[in-house]
């Protein structure tokens, strides 16, 4: 199968994706038949270009890593805007990792519905739009007979939304809770070795696992998106969330971290939800877990989320200390699912 | 899609596939447009039977458990061995769940090996056969075109072969470390509270973990044959297997166990696998773990894998407390899997 990429946003994560294609190109033809060439990149800062012929990806690349327009690739045609990327390119998929608005999931949310109204795959990494505005990018999927993935919206490439679907079939899951914000996570664990808040936080800033601004991260935003993200996509929540609870790590001290040591028990930012009488309660706070839990052997940066299911229990998924790759692994294993035999493109 | 269903064992993890069928029947019609009839039953003592028109399930349960024989049922059709019912049953799916020894995987490998030879799909709960003949059947499937999975084999029905296979595209399994054998686990955890290594095991047939026999889990066969089975399916390790060291917790003492937790550890039996220089080396043996650490959170009956991967880096599925209904739910998830659109039956 022969791909024409196409990028909306060329961050980070995009770019460590394009270099996981660059070193696997002979793996991915060998074993997946997959071929590609890029149509379209769209930039914040860098320039929005088009190319029928196909972009030199690697020399995108290093464009943007040294500051440079996406203008000066050959065969490059520039348009104004994201928008016009996603209305006039020739890609049969497109990979949504724009920078966005928390709170309101744009303008990823529009990019998505652009695409996927124009019968274009789309694959994202963005939380804020499966937490935001799921069921209607969902339906509009359907509609269209599009595939939509975004398994990178959670705890990166680790198999979380495919996971459920396509490793839990006629299981039903009856709620979860996990750990999922790296920040509250690394800054837990720096104040039980004595640092201060503000030390930790200024820590996890230097680490770049906390943003400048995080607050997002520390008020429990972050959690709580990924929560609302994994309860309409794991337990059909989209309008069934009834309660959201949201409290931080901001008020918790050293003394309290201490108090539930001498205990047998530490703190993380946990995230559940549980379904009562047909709606779904979602809550995102500081709580006491015992050493030895699985909640509590995701310490430091690593992740885990716990899920509870009628058929198969309760099983747990963990990773370790993520990292950019692993986040830019959502995007390949997305694109080889849906480039397989069960889709059609 | 309507299935002809076979079982080559109707013990306890068939018996109760069976409950969750009927308590499924109409989701399972719904959602996955899946029908069923049941042509072949083979038990080791209540008999081997067959019928074109259809076996009453829920009727053969009744009769195994009242340890009446399958003859009884109406409009069946004995015959000798299982060996006749794999080669005169008309099956599209045959569930093996057969006992076997766990030394040798038979006769478990010779009625897989015989369906998949007369283009029977296979669906199996035993590790065995994927320990000790995995190229082999896997071959043979491949060679016939016919579906073999063996999810239940480790683990239960938590997924582990499927998350690597659907869920971890391109992504290389480096090496792995489980927590895999519930007795062994159990035991531990009962001498950690005090008792001796004989009560704990008395304690553990007690509460059906443990076999009569329980040699095969203390001394580290179960997890090794296990470890196997993952190298084999998840390392390519089939013909690679160079080392294996085997150990169980026989010669563990509440001596040992105390002075690991006055070092803020405990023991769990560890099935380890890494891959050097084209080789792997299985290893099995008690080890001392962190507390706090992925490995150490797996206590009582619970099951953990880690898995170190190129791509995705570390990441560990965990199974809380499994119960029959989760090897059972195996055989579904299987099922479902090669009944769904990817697959011809």
């Amino acid at each position: 199968m022969h791909l024409k990429l196409g990028f909306i946003g060329f961050g980070n994560v995009a770019r460590e994706f394009v270099r996981i294609l660059e070193e696997r190109r002979e793996q991915l033809g060998r074993n997946h038949s997959l071929t590609w060439q890029t149509t379209a990149i769209a930039t914040g800062r860098h320039g929005c270009v088009l190319s029928g012929r196909g972009l030199d990806l690697s020399a995108a690349v290093a464009l943007v890593e040294s500051d440079r327009s996406l203008a000066e690739l050959p065969a490059a045609r520039s348009v104004a805007t994201p928008f016009e990327v996603v209305e006039r390119c020739d890609a049969n998929v497109v990979f949504e990792t724009i920078p966005l608005d928390p709170l309101t999931g744009q303008p990823a949310i529009d990019y998505i519905r652009s695409a996927l109204a124009r019968r274009i795959p789309v694959i994202t990494a963005n939380k804020g739009p499966i937490a935001l505005a799921h069921r209607e990018l969902r339906d509009l999927a359907r509609r269209f007979q599009v595939p939509f993935r975004f398994e990178g919206a959670v705890m990166d490439g680790t198999p979380v939304f495919n996971l459920v679907e396509r490793c839990l079939p006629a299981a039903r899951v009856l709620g979860f809770e996990g750990v999922l914000n790296s920040t509250s996570n690394l800054i837990i664990e720096l104040m039980e070795r004595g640092e201060t808040f503000d030390a930790a936080l200024a820590e996890a800033q230097r680490r770049g696992i906390a943003e400048t601004n995080a607050d997002f991260d520390i008020d429990g935003w972050d959690a709580l998106t990924k929560a609302r993200a994994l309860a309409n996509v794991l337990m059909n929540g989209d309008d069934r969330i009834a309660g959201i609870e949201r409290d931080g790590i901001r008020e918790l001290t050293r003394a309290d971290l201490k108090a539930a040591v001498d205990k047998g028990a530490t703190y993380r930012l946990v995230a559940r939800a549980i379904e009562v009488e047909g709606s779904i309660s979602l809550r995102v706070g500081p709580e006491q877990v015992p050493f030895g839990s699985v909640l509590a052997c995701a310490s430091g940066t690593s992740n885990v989320l716990v899920l509870k299911t009628d058929l198969m229990g309760e099983i747990a998924i963990f990773e370790k200390d993520p990292g950019i790759r692993q986040t830019a692994y959502a995007l390949l294993s997305d694109l080889l699912l849906l480039s397989s035999s069960e889709f059609k493109l």
